[in-house]
């Protein structure tokens, strides 16, 4: 009996890191998911398993080297051989220039840049013996354009960006696909409803990002054979400005 | 009885523009396939139609708006609804700019970026009073970057490249999907076998893009929900340099 | 006594045009400027003349080959070695895809793209033997962004750019510098104050470009030593959105 | 007596960042200049009190913001108000994904980005009240493309680039110009020489760029009036490709 093969998403904490996780596990991978606090992983796992699916929920601070290091050994070593990788942690903060604290410019940078660093570069070492996997790193509006208020997170989207890029002009001719979908628009989640009402109001006429729909995209950027792949495309609500 | 939709393929002479047409008949589409000579269409109708499928060849010169709009008007007139729109012809030429004639620069301005313009504005026409409908048009690696030897051909691309954006953000939010699929890479064609045999030779390798798999692309961004709607992404093979 | 060097400015009709002609006039190069109908031209020639520069006035259609073939080959022959040319050709127009005529989307491009190819491949002819000389393209917001009504004149100033890129790299190593200047913003021109009223009004507070500010640009990019040259830049007022 | 404009240079310990203070200095700025180790200062401070100039040399890590906060406090209080601030601090390293350690991925973003952050944050808080003042932030090739190899250094000029966007958008508005000088090519430095001799042996034909004319530019970019600010530019030998 043969293994099934592995999908790693950093950061399913959220609506979209979730969808992705049920998608890929739809599909018979073995899905090891992470969020800081394992806890908050229950309900995904849960529902995972529910649907027949396998899933390890593990609690990792994707910002420190050694539990992201020990992750993908463990990942490695006891459950099997790593085809997919999602990086999906964000950390959205809107501050005028002058109100950015050092704090937060650096906290921004390590949830989303250092983690996806630490996961890219673990994900590198698991795949190139195979010559073979697929590496996304979650992109939005501020990987493309920095904004006002938006030094700190656009700095960190900046750099996710110019890591994937790296990435896939290293490891692409080594067999393994890195890919960069950049979403631009509100994602139907508990945040957008919280804080952007007017904005999740749109839902009703598909005016916001539905996650189930993102992750329909990040099955079928894996599934590309390797003569087509993409490395960059935006994901937008019809009705979005751009 | 209902109508089957129909998708309609300006330039379906090359290995792309069939395999995109055999794509979208596999799915119930009735085909509307078109270039100068028509003629050279009748092996692509022959197989969509021993598939299966329906497929209506014209012959049509993409250049003159007189052809184009009659082409349109008749379609939808006789044939049915246009659902899909793939505007798929090239000219890719290199000279230095000083060897560039004004009649071949004005010449692959017409076919690519001028036909480019009448396919998209009639089929915005028609889509228009429906506010649903795709409407793809294919880039090439000069879409993005002018380079020694391709004044004309980037001209060209890029004027496309603009055409496609600008119709994107206006009909968007009309319910009409815009995209421009970038492919960055030999594909592999009559033209490429004969033209330069050793990057053809790369083929085994999966070093250069099987029409096939760049027709997929093109179903699933028409398959796309409208609130996760794709306007660009690049194609290209694992081990091309980019 | 040697011969002055000659600068062309191809469409010194409008306010930038003749900015950047007395300019250059001041620096003690021989102006030959171009519009249509050279009358028009009378205005700007004697002020260079009064100024105590030199001017030659050219009637002539951008668009037409011959034509600018032959200018190219007169100035040369009978006025001096040309050092600098600039292209300032434009053609702001805007229109729904739906409204925009075949004959509207090709004039624009033959205005605003095939003239300037034109005068760029002419300008390669006449400066290569001596492996020197700086053409400037100008260009403007739509160079680098398709908006709702604008298929036509993104598609031109599209074409532009990559004309201005694929010249760059072919003949930068050979000594041209060719560079393309992006205008952000209104120009205090006749045409703005009449049409955009509202918007000339922020003269008073410099929220429009005032052409002698963009003629200092061009100046300083002919200036630039060959270790260090700009192919492309933006010039915005301090205010204006981006 | 009017108190002489102050110019500050973080980052003048290498041949540009003293070529840029040296021209300002030239026009009468009184100069701050930093770096680490406040010895490796004397030279540039000497020249350009030889010169007639006025130095203020600081040892300052930038990366550290109480360092950075009392240093403009400082400058404000004692020695004038800062008209000019250049951000000059690169981290130009090369590893493969794979052997690219968390800490050398730290240390090259805490260099070239958050001690940029730093620095344009300061910059701002001391000019908004004049509304007024330059901040230049100095970028190279990978602040526009990953590379293999580049992920460590290209992640740090990408989100420094982001910073430069988010402040121009922000500041412009307020009257502060906010500018990011793209050099690409290899500089006239001791490094260059030491490391890359093949390169530096291109000096001859101006191959490589000469920070005197580097600072030239920063000069320009200083003095352009408030109606036509340039936010990015290019700045390359003749001979380069790109």
């Amino acid at each position: 009996m043969s293994t099934p093969p592995v999908a790693v998403v950093i950061g399913a904490g959220d609506a979209t890191g979730g969808a992705i996780a049920k998608r890929f596990a739809r599909e018979g991978y073995s899905l090891c998911v992470t969020r800081r606090n394992v806890d908050q992983l229950t309900v995904l796992a849960d529902e995972i398993r529910a649907a027949g699916g396998t899933a390890h929920p593990f609690g990792c601070d994707a910002r420190v080297e050694e539990q992201m290091v020990e992750l993908f050994e463990h990942i490695e070593r006891d459950i099997g051989p790593i085809e997919v990788v999602v990086f999906n942690i964000g950390a959205n903060v809107r501050f005028s220039i002058t109100e950015t604290t050092e704090r937060v410019y650096r906290k921004v940078w390590e949830m989303a840049a250092l983690s996806g660093f630490l996961t890219g570069r673990e994900a590198a070492k698991a795949m190139l013996p195979r010559q073979k996997g697929t590496i996304i790193f979650t992109g939005a509006t501020a990987s493309l354009r920095g904004g006002v208020g938006f030094s700190a997170f656009a700095g960190a989207k900046f750099a996710l960006r110019a890591l994937a890029q790296s990435m896939a002009r290293e490891l692409g001719p080594q067999g393994i696909h890195v890919a960069h979908p950049i979403i631009d628009g509100a994602i139907d989640t508990a945040f957008i409803r919280d804080t952007f009402p007017e904005r999740y109001a749109l839902k009703d006429q598909d005016g916001i990002l539905n996650p189930e729909h993102i992750a329909e995209q990040y099955w079928q950027l894996h599934c590309q054979p390797r003569d087509s792949w993409t490395h960059e495309l935006d994901l937008r609500p019809w009705m979005e400005t751009f």
